[in-house]
């Protein structure tokens, strides 16, 4: 065991403060890293918080890591000392069900092990995530990071990034399709970079409209205030995909009208309430209403090195550990471009 | 203009009665024909009884219509007069749109002409359907139909069967595949038909326990009653389709639960009231809850076509058209095996 400096909070409604725990010693199979970076997730907050309900206490969060590796297992074979790695949502999967032998162990059938308010697959280990100094997980979890990207910036693309690259590779979006990216935040900002680099035609539907000049910075074709009643009527039967990020209630009637035939809106984002959907708008123009989760491994992986070779990472800002929960004010007030990251140097 | 025998409804309180109107003289390119057989929908008590809201009255409901060619105008290629025909659901469109020109019309961009109920192209002239001795219609939405099936029986394919066929085409869906079939009605039970015959293996989900007989001679594999919580177990995670043909509400998310990773609960059925889907159950499984409308005027063909080579027709009760606002009542009962076809020959 080695004692890992990092964040944590003790119960729902404590702030985030220092604590020290031990990691295990590297397995056969794990690899050690000292974590450089962790990006700040919206699911961070919730399950902080417990909003969603079971959370597991004390729990360190953060689900978007970087860093480099210290001391590998006997075993492994995949990373050795010095490698750049990533982990992202998940450390461990059953690896027998379909799922994971389809390289999709995000939707594995007996439950993954998720990188923290979770438990190894022995089902009794609690995880812990990357608000530390170090994480052990086993090699076939952990991602090869390539150095000509900058680390911080990378950091997020184990979520947001291949939350929203999954659905648009699993749904061949791209070139002659038109992309409804709904809402500008930590995976709308990425969901426009991808859905741009693959060629297909982006716009960003959102309820600011000063949010225009950095939708179309960020490469998005057009932008649409969702509450102006013209511009909603030239997205009507528009769109052939919409990328829903947005985990605020909203009205989901709406956007199914700017779909066209055959479209599907893809939610990412999960508000806390039921979508109220009348099925009449999926059947009039043989539409869905669809769900993605995340991304498997050898995807994520892809994802990885599809941006080391065309240049993409998240707009960040950097952060100091000890302003984690002021971050977490100012994501709840929208106010973050796009994605906060902490810089675990900070943390001494 | 011919007078045409017909039943119809005044308003949304009155019973079907005898009502003569007139019928167009056929144009350059319409085709006019007798109807034998007219059968008798669950959208025809919605519409008559304005449950749908903005009903045009007089209406002459019926949109499972078939019958024999008596006259062609000076451009019909395609039909001569002693033809067996059939029209379904729509009798004319924009033709222009997208969707037209690639033969959805069911999905007509400018709306298209619903048999009744309805405006032809002009968008003044009301449509009238089936409940009646004759039509007339372009012939570019006429149907072929064969004589090797009995034709009391194929009524029910121009709606209930294009329906069911449409999106089991349209998903690719047959070998290979576990699909449900929710509800045992007029939809379902062609549902079944089709999916068997393409292949799947076909499980029925009803709340009547005492349709698993039937369901099995309708060559289904598996009966689910969807009470009985044992039952429902076993089918947690375990189709690829669901073949959702109820109208009435009901628990999606229970429904949800039963697809696997990637799964489509396809609704061809829709309550009056919203669906409640929690973004959560699509999320976790990448799965899709997705609407279709019947199908276009190539599909309907096809179909048709498939019908008369596989031996497929529905199962019916032929109705003196008296007994209509009775086989109505006994709808509403769920006591129908399973589609009520009216006997025209009884309008006199």
């Amino acid at each position: 065991m080695a004692t890992t400096k990092a964040y944590a909070v003790h119960n729902s409604t404590d702030p985030l403060q220092p604590w020290n725990f031990e990691r295990r010693e590297p397995g056969v199979n794990d690899v050690e890293f000292e974590i450089l970076y962790c990006g700040v997730c919206h699911s961070d907050i919730h399950q902080v918080r417990n909003e969603w309900g079971g959370s597991i206490y004390p729990m360190v969060p953060g689900h978007e890591i970087v860093g480099k590796v210290t001391r590998v297992g006997t075993g492994v074979t995949k990373f050795k000392a010095g490698d750049t790695v990533g982990v992202g949502c998940f450390v461990d999967s059953c690896r027998t069900c379909d799922n994971c032998k389809d390289g999709q162990e995000q939707y594995c059938s007996n439950g993954h092990s998720q990188t923290y308010n979770s438990f190894e697959q022995d089902k009794v280990t609690p995880t812990y995530g990357g608000y530390s100094k170090s994480i052990v997980v086993n090699q076939d979890f952990v991602l090869h990071v390539s150095d000509k990207l900058p680390l911080d910036a990378v950091a997020p693309l184990l979520c947001a990034g291949i939350t929203t690259y999954s659905p648009l590779k699993h749904w061949k979006i791209g070139k002659g399709h038109k992309v409804a990216v709904a809402g500008l935040g930590g995976l709308g900002h990425m969901a426009v970079k991808f859905a741009v680099s693959f060629g297909a035609e982006v716009t960003v539907l959102s309820t600011s409209a000063n949010k225009e000049a950095d939708a179309l910075k960020l490469g998005a074709h057009k932008f649409v205030v969702i509450k102006d009643e013209a511009q909603l009527k030239s997205v009507t039967n528009y769109f052939d995909f919409i990328i829903d990020t947005i985990s605020a209630e909203h009205d989901y009637v709406t956007y199914l009208s700017f779909l066209k035939t055959n479209g599907v809106q893809i939610c990412v984002g999960a508000p806390p309430t039921p979508a109220a959907v009348h099925v009449f708008n999926l059947i009039g123009g043989r539409k869905s209403l669809a769900g993605s989760l995340v991304g498997g491994l050898p995807e994520t992986q892809e994802m990885l090195d599809y941006c080391a070779e065309h240049n993409i990472v998240s707009d960040i800002e950097l952060i100091d550990i000890k302003n984690v929960e002021d971050s977490y004010k100012r994501m709840l007030k929208g106010d973050v471009k796009y994605r906060f990251v902490i810089d675990m140097a900070t943390l001494s």
